[in-house]
């Protein structure tokens, strides 16, 4: 089949993109001696990250129950779910933990252990917690240097029902920063902020063996994992432009596109309509507050090229598309016909992928759909 | 069931809400002497379009093939698919019509009215299509005055393979207006446009049987249908923040919501985190303009009542969801712990159900889950 014959809109993954990424964090992350734990929120495809997997000891992070259950199913025992563990999930954790898988929680309160030990131990189980530190401000988790830490580590360690497995951090407001060298500190930051409260765990007397960081821009950038015991990393395997926008990848290394076909002009307005509306590209627009705004996705020629008249997706509705100049110039519509096919690079690969069910897989800009691999969502 | 057994993120719907939304806005259509279509975007369930569908002929319209496909299985017959057409998608159009559909397309070009009659006389078919008008710069569509109006109306009336089934046009741009008084002039200019059209039309000597019009905020404060023959409205089976902000609605009248648990705290910044991120709540910002802007969506106790403390989403990521004051002010975590269970009202419906495998149904405030409704996503 031929990316010609599919019905639009229709997710396109180029294959040899997802390897040369895959491929260069793995280089990079095992030159620092470190061990990559790849995050599958992004991907949510089995084809995907048995490729993300090579190298590493086969270890996932999840953010739902729903992919810890479908990658156990595929056979991967090894799951960290990195979202604070809540009560409505006890008896999916449970029942995950019964058939075989070695889950993971965190958490970063001492109410939410002392919640989770007691449901555990009526169910006659019990449950690693990894404690969620917070070392940027980004959302969840307890700050290194705070009695919270030792009061954390005092509760799992002695309460029945739960064990401490170690500490977890995830420097989000990295996606903030731009450059190498900024993002580069801000690697040192989440690595010394992990590191440190492992310290002061096992200085109290506690096990840590787990010291886990992550996220792609620090992944990316980090220049020295000594005391970290896995990188969680996730969206470094398709990249996007938000992940360009900071210069963590170039535009050509985004592997992730969505097809869609032109179904109109307002060629008063300089407007291409094609079929790619929200639902196909998601409402995402992280590059909204990023030097270079691309709209709701930047556009390509059918074999993935991006076109030279720097078109973006300026605005959508449920099932349209609104492509146009961004110097909002005139486009000639004869250039365009009704029916032409243009892939949309994603902002944020990871929003775009979440809104359908499988890739059409091709290699480069050869128009073959060399494989169709599934993919899911929800919980 | 009752919503405190629902694992989180889950999709609430409000049935007697929902019933409530569909009587008015059925009532008013009647008391015009006029007729709904609904559009079945923002539900994509057959048994909230079966509710929908009573006191009318039974007509739907659809966003996407996937969704005829659907509602054809389930016996509607009489379908109206309102995004322009394009070639990828004539082999559907073609197979849903031999399986008895009674499917009519868009279009508002010559070029691709020829495309499609070239397409159906090699497959033996003939399309109803309707020409889409713009009335308000909103998006597709050909001007109701133009010449072009009269070149489509010639082509579709004198080429084999399709034929002039009516004029359509959707006042998109209502969104950005305000009050029943604005609002009842955007829908005379959307009756207007469609009846001038029609009329052009016809005094050409075409035929131009259907002459619909629809947007929920056009629908809900129109003052006259002359010439109308039926009114295409989705999103006030549901309603939403949006439309509560631009008066089509109160907040108490919006049916769905997103039930999410409290995972965690930020005392300090006065943030409570809950595992309802962008994948449950979608990442519209469609209050972002409106002037009271809502965040992500506004915060309900359990049994989908405002709450006091005036909490909304201020931020996303993939299954995290921030939740503050809008004042910024703080928060005390005792009246919000862990596990706690909070209902997310949604900026815009048809974005947060299309996150969603299903329904939970409920009754008003009662806690009891009365049903499970399945939905669909994709094409």
């Amino acid at each position: 089949m031929r990316l010609t014959e599919l019905e639009t809109p229709a997710l396109v993954l180029d294959r040899s993109k997802l390897d040369g990424n895959l491929e260069q964090m793995s280089a990079h992350i095992r030159g620092l001696g470190g061990t990559l734990r790849p995050h599958v929120k992004t991907a949510k495809s089995i084809d995907v990250v048995r490729r993300a997997l090579r190298d590493t000891p086969g270890g996932i992070t999840v953010s739902t129950l729903k992919e810890a259950e479908y990658f156990l199913a595929h056979g991967i025992q090894d799951i960290t779910y990195a979202v604070g563990i809540a009560p409505a999930k006890f008896a999916h954790v449970f029942s995950l933990l019964r058939s075989g898988a070695r889950l993971k929680v965190i958490a970063d309160s001492v109410a939410a252990v002392e919640q989770l030990a007691q449901a555990a131990r009526a169910a006659g189980v019990r449950v690693p917690v990894l404690i969620e530190l917070d070392v940027d401000g980004h959302r969840s988790g307890v700050s290194p240097d705070s009695q919270l830490l030792l009061d954390l580590g005092q509760a799992l360690t002695t309460t029945t029902g739960v064990m401490l497995a170690g500490v977890l951090t995830h420097a989000g407001e990295s996606y903030n920063c731009n450059g190498a060298d900024a993002l580069a500190r801000f690697a040192e930051r989440e690595r010394a902020g992990a590191v440190g409260a492992a310290q002061r765990l096992r200085a109290a007397g506690h096990e840590c063996s787990i010291v886990s960081v992550g996220s792609t821009p620090t992944g990316t950038f980090t220049r020295d994992l000594s005391g970290v015991t896995e990188v969680r990393v996730g969206v470094y395997m398709f990249q996007d432009l938000v992940m360009a926008g900071i210069g963590v990848c170039g535009v050509e290394d985004i592997a992730l596109s969505v097809l869609v076909s032109v179904i109109g002009h307002q060629s008063e307005r300089g407007w291409i309509i094609t079929d790619g509306g929200w639902t196909a590209l998601s409402r995402d627009r992280g590059t909204q507050s990023q030097s270079v705004d691309q709209g709701y996705g930047l556009v390509c020629d059918v074999g993935g090229r991006v076109l030279a008249d720097d078109l973006i997706v300026r605005s959508t509705n449920q099932e349209h598309g609104i492509v146009a100049r961004r110097d909002a110039g005139p486009i000639d519509p004869q250039r365009f016909p009704v029916g032409t096919l243009l892939r949309v690079l994603p902002n944020h690969a990871c929003a775009t992928a979440s809104e359908h069910a499988c890739y059409h897989v091709v290699d480069g800009t050869a128009p073959e759909v060399v494989d169709r691999w599934e993919r899911f969502s929800g919980w």
